[in-house]
């Protein structure tokens, strides 16, 4: 394991707990050989054994004894290093960093099906819903038209905030950031990078291609024409109020849809009618909508986001890989190249007080 | 293939339109071999090539050239017998047919389980909506503490019609029947049967245990002491609207929970407050939910029936199939017996004007 943070420390906890219990089909026992933290004496401290304990990354992966490894560090590197290393020797990999696979998930996939390994990543999509096996596996006999959802609790948590307690933006967010839902940094999060990040994972299951993350839109159309401030940076309590009046509550929707050879693909604050169930999904909820050919439209919700709730998709692909499942994306065909996404149509839009033209999903 | 009804039919379809995007991951084609049917001439003029079409099923089914067998015929025998005959010889089964599950399913299982066969189910339960494969794969991590849901449309679009248009149970049931939402015996659907089978096959997955399927109880309490008629039908408009005085929908709630080594199981029209997921569910739609322990609580909503929908679970299971990834329980463990249900107990519960005593989940 690299990294014993949130959810890090709920898997090693797993494997403390109740290891005998993480077993394969063939009755193989999935061991724990050793967790590679920053600050061995903090993790000692927070409960895990010092014998499993080492601050070389890169020896830990390096070890023979090691087969599998779970990336729960974050952040880009050395996060992208470890994980290219191992799968390029051959040993599967369990990740649930978003951020690494959006912008490098097209690398990675090419050298996990070079070497044969396992690339899963349940967990950087919806925490513990399972979305993305699903649509490798269950729905794998349909034609994936359209996936939408909201995906980052964060936003979700303010946007609710406001809408319920009729106050803006900077003050619910600095409160999240006190109550540990916003981080101190919020960028991440409010700008829409995350929920991008999530999209272009998504669409890898949904349709099969790797999109440039960069492509994902985040910045909302303005009236005066141009795009204002990105994800729900320019979302004021004005626009909120206003489009509650018109039965429409504000959320930032992540969306992508196939359009012809292409993929359109955004993630913007929306006007969600309150009538629909992503309307009404509020707090730190997860729900995404798959529309697919012939199944239909079928939907995921879930606690998006938490040590627990993350850990059991974390702990289901160690489970998959000791299965011999394979990777995430299963029998996808292999990707030749990248996409560029292009922006999302609206047929109809909301214009709120604030000048900012938000799209309308019904 | 056994059977070409609705849900057969979208099957065969799926074949002859895109039968080669229908590969494992090995690049193998999954080849439709044959279709039994009772009526040939029928079937030929729905559009089903002469050439695939036998009057014969268990010839198809003994065909050394057949691998696996996909029962879509419905009902008890001989569906039963041909199912057993083929996992008894080494040969895969994929099912939709809930009935002969929860009925034998103990049975059916330990047969695959002796010759090594595949038995996938995913159709049986919800549709299309990819619950059971992720309640053994992606979940497999979790302790599964309770399931519940909406698991069948006919009585949901009956109740939600009751409720939306004031007109009483006897009304509306003639209008679906006609509509072909419900059947001209409906006894499968409004006494709950059709929910209790679903239950048990959600319970196999989640508890790992086969259920008693009488054992799971489907008529209401009665305020005077003892019970109501079974499933829906005994609920009455006054009650619906009496209930909505009160902030709740009458849903027909299936539920499944632990305690202790027991499992406690009822189909029962059940007062769900409105501002909740599952009091919202209307129509013809199913919701699952899933409490599990690390994950929390995980939702999965879709078309619970219809042909193209459903076709998409059988597929899906015989891609899983061609894949090797084995039977929809996957990794589970043995199962050594069949276990009754008890009642499930409720801490609050609705009086209807009608006498019925409705469990309150809110």
């Amino acid at each position: 394991m690299l990294g014993a943070g949130t959810v890090g420390r709920e898997v090693v906890r797993a494997f403390l707990d109740r290891g005998d219990a993480l077993r394969s089909a063939d009755g193989a026992i999935l061991e724990l050989a050793g967790v590679a933290v920053r600050d061995v004496a903090k993790s000692v401290r927070g409960g895990i054994p010092e014998a499993l304990l080492t601050d070389a990354p890169a020896h830990l992966v390096a070890d023979p004894d090691v087969d599998i490894v779970v990336e729960v560090m974050g952040g880009d590197e050395p996060a992208r290093t470890l994980m290219h290393g191992a799968l390029s020797t051959g040993k599967s990999v369990v990740t649930a960093n978003k951020h690494v696979l959006a912008h490098h998930g097209l690398d990675l996939e090419t050298t996990a099906r070079r070497t044969g390994a396992a690339l899963r990543f349940e967990a950087a999509v919806g925490g513990g819903t399972p979305v993305l096996g699903a649509l490798a596996l269950d729905l794998a006999a349909n034609r994936i038209d359209a996936v939408r959802g909201i995906v980052n609790g964060t936003t979700n948590f303010i946007l609710t905030a406001m809408s319920a307690e009729g106050r803006a933006y900077s003050d619910v967010l600095a409160d999240a950031q006190r109550a540990g839902y916003a981080e101190a940094d919020p960028r991440g999060d409010v700008e829409g990078e995350d929920a991008a990040n999530k999209l272009a994972v998504l669409a890898r299951q949904a349709f099969g291609q790797w999109l440039d993350v960069r492509t994902i839109t985040r910045a909302p159309e303005l009236v005066a024409g141009g795009h204002g401030p990105l994800g729900i940076t320019g979302v004021t309590i004005e626009d909120i109020t206003a489009a509650a009046a018109q039965g429409l509550a504000i959320k930032l929707i992540a969306t992508a849809s196939r359009d012809g050879d292409t993929v359109l693909a955004g993630v913007l604050p929306t006007a969600v009618a309150f009538d629909t169930p992503l309307g009404r999904t509020d707090g730190v909820l997860n729900r995404i909508e798959v529309d697919g050919e012939p199944v239909g439209r079928v939907a995921f919700a879930g606690p998006g986001a938490g040590g627990p709730a993350t850990s059991s998709a974390v702990l289901g692909d160690l489970i998959a890989i000791a299965r011999g499942v394979g990777s995430t994306w299963a029998g996808h065909p292999s990707v030749p190249r990248l996409l560029r996404a292009s922006r999302p149509v609206s047929s109809e839009t909301f214009e709120g007080p604030s000048g900012l033209r938000y799209p309308v999903l019904r």
